[in-house]
């Protein structure tokens, strides 16, 4: 089987993530990792693959099909997507919602002749595909989006830039009576407030002034004043045993009415004990995607709600109409 | 704005739920219902739509954008889709999962300067798509099907076959444990009997064995033999006040492990107050799909692992992304 030869850009949680899903697929193989860092300093986790400068790769177009860019999107992908999508075919999980149409703007400009597949990975992505997928299907209808429970990324550094604070993590958590009124089909209006809790784990350090903390914590803009926030400090021992994962999850519903009143709901829930590998793992099957379509001559910028489900699989379409539909 | 022309050809309990789901579309209307009753006989909610014999359809060619086929699978589509897909856009919910490959060749015959897209709905439809999504993004795991809590109208038959039987509906209901063991990431080995149990509603005809009725029902090969089942006799009076509405609903679950052994569960579920009224609007946004294709000029059979999600929305592409990507 000729093997679909992939290159990771930016070996952080999601590259390794992706790096672990491509040894998963037997019809992918990892060519090479490139990454800012000196290459010498980077140890990847396959041996047969090679570790590059980021610059190295737009001598090697002949060498990679697609090109999974992991780099973060406030400052890596803005860059890198339009850069490497000139050239390769290329698969990112671009998530910073408000630039999307912006950064669609960048790669269409550059993507003539590859084929450059952005904004995958589970939120944009797989719940971007469910409320498509249920607002079309329950015209007549609300969308509810949970998220967690899960590590937010950017809720812990905020936390950790308090002044005192040594180790922080924060967990976004569903209020359990939002959803389950959600999912009695009672289309409830709620507030922030009323979605989520927010769940935060500190190590202070030494003679740090812990009320402070809390209040800094919870009273902070944007990131927790609009929520019920809990603050709970650990040592550090306990911190780094007990919260090293990466978890995450949530749910987006669908509630919408037909005929005469009748209620029917539509629910996707992700429950990941492991957040940058189920990014890779999307990363992967799109991946695949972007390939098959190159070689179609479908060039071009996609998002999730182009590419039909068919491309994502390793089997055959034929087979998968014939034993999964 | 011009309006995507609908036909209904069938007009049973999917018909109806086709004809409600186009109300709920602006962007679509329902021309005509195609029946192979008396159309003087038959009474349809769309004052703007006529009743048509089903032979004459095919002079109608010029007036109808996509036909939405509402017979069975058994005797009603086998016949009719490849008939109308020679002359019109189609869509169908053909759920014979082991015919699908046969009747697909059926289709493709004929459908050269039209779209069919076979096997929409929710199981096929909607459950296919969750099945190969979530196996392209897990490949090292296992899926699960859970169906109900919800009405069989094939296992009602059954029990209304039997001599003594006046009236009889049956629930099939996913096992709880069988679920949870599947949620917390156990990828557990389920036999049929660990799966789902069949609840039975009986209105027995005065003077009946109701034992010998028990019995024909709880030992009935390949629909209750190999199941748990329980029996409840009820008076007629109350049979029809309780078990009017057709529920219906089910999971699909994929259960993976990504690098050094972390779970990641994928689960989709329905929860439907009426299961013909939410094929009926699966059916619509396929509808809507069939044509956009058709004008594309992509003709040919489809099934909903080929259609892009974004042909299923009303709103254009690129709001779709700049909103709900």
């Amino acid at each position: 089987m000729e093997k679909i030869r992939v290159g990771i850009v930016g070996y952080g949680n999601v590259g390794r993530g992706v790096e672990k899903a491509v040894k998963e697929n037997p019809d992918m193989e990892l060519v090479a990792v490139f990454t800012r860092r000196d290459p010498a300093s980077l140890s990847i986790d396959t041996p047969s693959a090679k570790v590059y400068k980021l610059e190295d790769a737009f001598s090697m177009t002949d060498e990679i099909d697609v090109m999974v860019l992991c780099g973060g999107s406030a400052t890596d992908l803005a860059v890198q997507g339009p850069q490497f999508a000139a050239h390769f075919n290329t698969v990112d999980s671009f998530d910073t919602h408000a630039k999307i149409p912006a950064y669609y703007a960048t790669l269409d400009a550059v993507a003539k002749k590859t084929t450059a597949i952005m904004s995958t990975g589970w939120d944009p992505g797989l719940f971007s595909m469910m409320r498509v997928l249920s607002g079309a299907v329950l015209p007549n209808g609300s969308d509810y989006t949970f998220w967690g429970r899960g590590v937010s990324q950017g809720h812990s550094d905020a936390i950790r830039r308090i002044p005192g604070v040594q180790y922080a993590i924060q967990y976004t958590v569903p209020i359990d009576a939002a959803v389950e009124a959600v999912r009695a089909g009672r289309q409830p209006q709620l507030t922030t407030r009323e979605k989520h809790t927010r769940e935060c784990y500190v190590v202070a350090e030494v003679g740090a002034d812990r009320a402070a903390i809390e209040q800094a914590i919870v009273t902070m803009p944007n990131y927790f004043d609009e929520y019920n926030t809990t603050v709970t400090f650990l040592d550090k021992e306990t911190f780094l045993r007990e919260h090293r994962e990466m978890p995450h999850g949530g749910m987006v519903l669908r509630s919408g009415v037909t005929g005469d009143g009748h209620n029917q709901i539509i629910e996707f829930d992700l429950t990941l004990d492991s957040n940058p590998e189920f990014t890779g793992s999307v990363l992967a099957a799109y991946a695949r995607a972007a390939y098959r379509l190159a070689k179609e001559g479908s060039y071009g910028v996609k998002t999730v709600l182009d590419v039909p489900l068919a491309y994502l699989a390793a089997e055959d379409r034929m087979s998968l109409i014939a034993h999964l539909l």
